[in-house]
């Protein structure tokens, strides 16, 4: 069955306006990129489903025991359960108890992030929503007896100025209908048509995200998905036309060649100038996008090792998408919500060097290690910020890459004095540190120089 | 989209063989009854379901908690389970740990029943096999890990004579493709297309049924359920077209009407002669279908009760399906099982005037109550069955219908002298019960008289 | 420490009344058995408390599980919990949810007997009423939140004429106190001074049992567990003095020695003529004490074998304390309750024969097997009654031990004929049993025969 | 019962060895403080138990439950359980499945602690090991089946070098024992005879542990607790007699007057010095012992906070016993992880002005706040230590207290640059911050001036 048939069934498809964008990839990377999107720089992910009641090894915990029986997982199992328990058993589980919507928003609205997207649906199947594609598989007939897509999104709009985005699985590992569209080697779609297509339908229409944030598309190429006609819609019809983005996770191939931003692989780092617009998602949990009990400190990134990837990514053109993965009873744990609020903190002092920033002309300095650069327009012509983003051992900083004038002035973001410079030996500058005592330093963290009056 | 569309997609369609039955009810109503139906007589109905875990109240459970918000339902949650929780959060609970299917196939085949029907789905769209189109809301996806119909069907198969059939619903009271269907007004037919004929479909095919009996048609016209097309494929292609029976419930207004036999209301036990096959489906416990943890023993139908019933139906031209509720840990109940082999005792010894026999040319007696007549033929003409079912406290019983000859018989089945009788005063005739020493009379719940050499 | 010890602590010791008998059995043997308990042939034994719960194999399942390690208890255990499942655990599962005592204390009066013992503590050590000395292991602190013994208790008194009794365990198999005494060869108390005592005294004084039944005595000798001063302040000082009556489980080498009535062992059935008043205690699973939830219909006495335990018993001096498991739900099921009915039924029929008999001369006939007799004054001199309890396959019933007189007369009980009888070849006499039609027969499960006017 | 009755009972009385100190409170106070507790300054408390299964609220929820009826805590149960859901339900959820005590114990010993105390049990009466007078109600028949305490216990004396010690509670909220003595107003003292002094004995004799931690004092006198008995063995006869420390929660009126240490009340930080070791048991969670899930970040103090804590307390003869509260399944959570590694991390740099330090003539500065001394021999007499707790926001630091010589040198901790200072303008001395680059700050958190050659 053709999707077309699926968007008349819902009553989708709206003549006439069918026509700005064709469902080809020629035609839907022709879309400009929101502007929100690009100054945004931060966003937050939230992991979350049926896989937070086990939170044991990650959110892949239903395959790792069941599809590829990963020793410690499968020993978890046998350790704690009985030999029959399923994995739906899981859901009473699931209990949100203490889940606070407005509680969530005022937390990442701490974290300086501009944007959140929320697992909708993981590849275990299990939707955040009311879904009428899941009967008895989401989180108002189980569990959590709540709406929690809409009442997280109610929770952003209303208390926030955060926008409001949806992760969502395109396959499922192991619904039926799609372990039988892949056994016909994608020869039929009935999981597409039944299962993917109207999920996707009823999340944008119902929860109006201005992220589409698309997975577990590796498996089938994008015409086995129907992506281009759903996104054609995005685009043209649907609530969200004229502000939502969308990933490049849409068909086997697509990832880092089509959709509004790229994200290729997980913590896509790269290093360097990239040319389209990427997004690094990453986790404060190195191991784990969903939560894991047995996590240890150590296995938390650093405020520090957060803010460095920060700038890294948006050095290069990215935004970064930081995920946490709060618990089954709702709360996101103290020390994601630390994490978070330290970014917020670091990020009210130095956001300038972040948000709405545009790469500059070098990305990393060509002499020091640990110096990205960033850069935006002035009154007084174009900013440069120099971002050192390791604890700073010595008197002086060395910028290979910046060409100062006589007018070049040095300020460390949060401070209020200029810092001294000279001309270094070979080009470039040399900043010296001294200049500020310890105790007007505000963050130890990463230090943003602004650099103004540069050379051209 | 059409039921050939989903015909189409299962692959179902076999060219050239569609030609017996088209699918209207004037051709499908021409199709002979598969001769063992009814001469059966006598079948078991197996309730079980997620409704087996509260097993609280009837099988409707779930309904008259959230539906109809029955009284005690209702409380009964409040004061056992904490407010959230939700339906599905029984499912864990069913845990069917003493299911034993070759015990439930050798209380079965004690029971003298010559058929069983399983519920496979009940109005809940739990499916007690592993659907394709029931993900995480199935047997095995969810507390008992078992195929449930897969193993019964095996068992009863390979352990008795009894033939295996299977119970189906066609709506779920909270399934949202059906209350979204129904909120058109029926126009649209999704739940159908991607949930009812799939599965109805796929337990034929896999588990071939012999009976087929449907429930849950009254809220929609056969044209939505897609009946006639399902049966036009039942009985010109399935792998059961030759022996398959089916009920009538396959849409509003059908019920009674068409099917190969007639179930009209529940427990329908008309008390005259029928002209179209029927089935008397009732239940053991009077108040309920499925398992009851409350139930008293005064709920349960006495086994005098029930062979009261059993003739007076058989009597009139049914069958008699006599229902249990087997627990969620997978008992018959001791309660329920007495009552099948007390059945099964009874039709040792009187079976001959029941399995396979005719209707007679009364059905009750003109003269006394509680007399019941089938009839057969054998080497000497018609013999006739005369059964008492009530207690005898007289020495002699009055039948007015038959009409004696000089040679008429009348023998106690079980007992082997023939026993005295006189010419009634107003016809008929009079037999002299106290012929029979009461240590001699082998049964106390019914007594069938066999007449024979009656005058036609 | 001393049991005076505990006493004095308790407050139990009245001054003045200790007098009647001495704390040694040579004294407390002397106390006449009250009445009531010879004359009530039938009490209704209730096995309920945490075992319930897994409510497999038997009552025995914590021993079997840990201490034995029966096979199919422990494969049990692995098969359907999680490794490190404690018997502990089973307690949340305890709901008693349908425990209605009225509807418990009405099927027990309906039953014929004459009084109930339940058990107020197993071998597990859970006391099914709030226990001072059963700290967090009791049915109000856990699982079912209520006093089970108070509450059947009062329901008992108010609605029946039934009389209460109470089963207590002196041992508990995995009581650290207990088996630290144990290791001591018993030379420590701990455990009686600190539970066993405290809860005996406590149970009597608040719930006032007429039956004290002890058990799991035999580990110990009485002295260590204080049998004797413990029924000393029973026999005197108790507020049940003057009715109560005990079993002879009160220590290693008691039993069938010393108490009001002797048990010996379970299921005791001695064929002949006892010289002390004793109790049969047996089941109607014949398989346990505690609810089986996996028992099958043949693991169920029949009526008839019940009827023919309690006759045998009662002709040789006993009573027949009959039990019953309730479900971890609180609900008798209903094969028990059918067991219970029809029970009452007979009695009611043949209660003459049973309740206040005497063993008569002869206990079973001499020449006809399956007659036992019993006997009673009556105002024509000495009633016997014949009680043959098998089916009857025979036309006339022939009696060996009694010898007729020319006025002796013979009457079926439930039936207001005399039956005709001749002498007997070798003495005794012939009854004819053919002299009463079969629908006059009330009752096929055991037939009681007044004879009257017999030779002294 | 006397106390003697029960240390004879468990032959606890070692004759002969009854000598040193009396079980009188005169002779108690006598005993010298065994010097390691003195020099430890900092330990960890750890509180854990059943109350870590619902993890709300606080450790006493089963008394704001059942007790005193808090409004939330009575909300929360009816919002998440079935209405006769009991507190011993709770137990199954102890399931300790990560408890892995060798990674608690390197966070620990990482801590920079000297010394731990784990609730053995707390006033809800639960056992975290296997006790003798508990039965059913302790972690190795309940849910863990695990010796929490001999697990801890083996795993700090295996792998670190920090000292193993234990609370416990006198008072048990619920136990039936208590609330009888209570209710004679401590005329009988049963509970004390039977269940706490027995467990007191076995823990001390079964882990030896070397901080006893005793509390739930309060309600009745030291007299009704036995406690000077118990403490007279401890001191003169138990297995860590000579370096065992007691705390001073013994019995009403006791607190803070008797005892190896004084607690006082929780959070004892008196800022001025006191004339007895005492002990700060506080913290991590602002609000609770126990862990609690919906605990928010700004609940936790700041390791700022923590540090500034820890100061005071030493520098005024303190130690601080810094709580954290694990989870049900056994993790220490990274938020309490953090801090705990951050207080190592610290003493690391800085633990030369707190282990074994004493208080110095004043304990915070005369002219500066946030200034507080501890002192040390040393090879040049006395360092003296002055700690600032707070963010420093200026060039120079003004210390009234100390008289500086000539000859007196200033060392920041964890720098290598002497510090130039000035005299005060009123005495005392300025110390001169801006000296010290701010890349060569290690700390922040706190800073300790080590200041030698003062005038004494």
């Amino acid at each position: 069955m053709a999707v077309f048939g699926v968007l008349a069934v819902l009553g989708l498809i709206v003549t006439g306006s069918w026509g700005r964008y064709d469902p080809t990839w020629s035609s839907l990377d022709t879309r400009p990129l929101p502007g929100w999107y690009d100054e945004a720089k931060l966003g937050i992910f939230i992991h979350w489903g049926i896989f937070s009641v086990p939170s044991y090894n990650n959110e892949w915990f239903w395959y790792q025991w069941k599809g590829s029986k990963v020793k410690n997982v499968v020993q978890y199992m046998d350790d704690n359960f009985r030999p029959d328990f399923t994995y739906a058993d899981f859901a009473p589980g699931f209990t949100t108890e203490f889940f606070d919507p407005a509680e969530w928003a005022d937390i990442i609205q701490a974290s300086g992030a501009r944007y959140v997207v929320l697992t909708s649906k993981h590849h275990e199947g299990f939707t955040n929503w009311p879904s009428k594609y899941s009967f008895n598989w989401n989180s108002m007939d189980n569990g959590p007896n709540r709406d929690l897509v809409g009442e997280l999104g109610a929770a952003i709009r209303n208390n926030t100025t955060v926008r409001f985005g949806l992760y969502h699985s395109l396959f499922e590992w192991f619904h039926p209908l799609f372990l039988s569209d892949k056994a016909s080697r994608f020869k039929t779609n009935n999981f597409v048509a039944r299962k993917t297509m109207p999920e996707l339908f009823e999340i944008v229409q119902r929860y109006k995200p201005e992220v589409v944030w698309s997975d577990g598309d590796w498996e089938a190429p994008d015409t086995y998905w129907n992506s281009t006609h759903f996104l054609a819609w995005l685009y043209n019809d649907s609530p969200v036309k004229d502000t939502v983005v969308t990933n490049d996770r849409w068909g086997a191939g697509i990832k880092c060649k089509h959709g509004d931003f790229y994200t290729c692989r997980d913590r896509y780092n790269p290093g360097k100038l990239q040319n389209h617009k990427f997004e690094n998602a990453m986790t404060i949990d190195a191991r784990s996008w969903g939560f894991r009990r047995e996590a240890k400190l150590s296995d938390y990134l650093s405020i520090q090792k957060l803010i460095q990837t920060l700038v890294e990514t948006v050095s290069c053109g990215g935004n970064m998408l930081m995920n946490v993965g709060p618990t089954k009873y709702g709360k996101i744990a103290p020390i994601f919500e630390e994490r978070l609020r330290q970014m917020g903190e670091w990020l009210k002092l130095n956001g300038n060097a972040i948000y709405a920033t545009r790469p500059w002309t070098h990305q990393n300095d060509t002499v020091s290690k640990y110096i990205w650069y960033t850069s935006s327009k002035s009154d007084t012509g174009l900013d440069v910020f120099a971002i050192y983003t390791r604890d700073i051992t010595t008197a002086t900083i060395t910028l290979g890459a910046p060409i100062p004038t006589q007018k070049t002035q040095v300020l460390l973001l949060g401070n209020n004095k200029l810092l001294s410079w000279t001309h270094g030996a070979t080009g470039g500058m040399v900043i010296n540190i001294s200049d500020i005592p310890f105790y007007e330093v505000k963050s130890q963290w990463a230090y943003a120089f602004r650099l103004t009056h540069l050379e051209n």
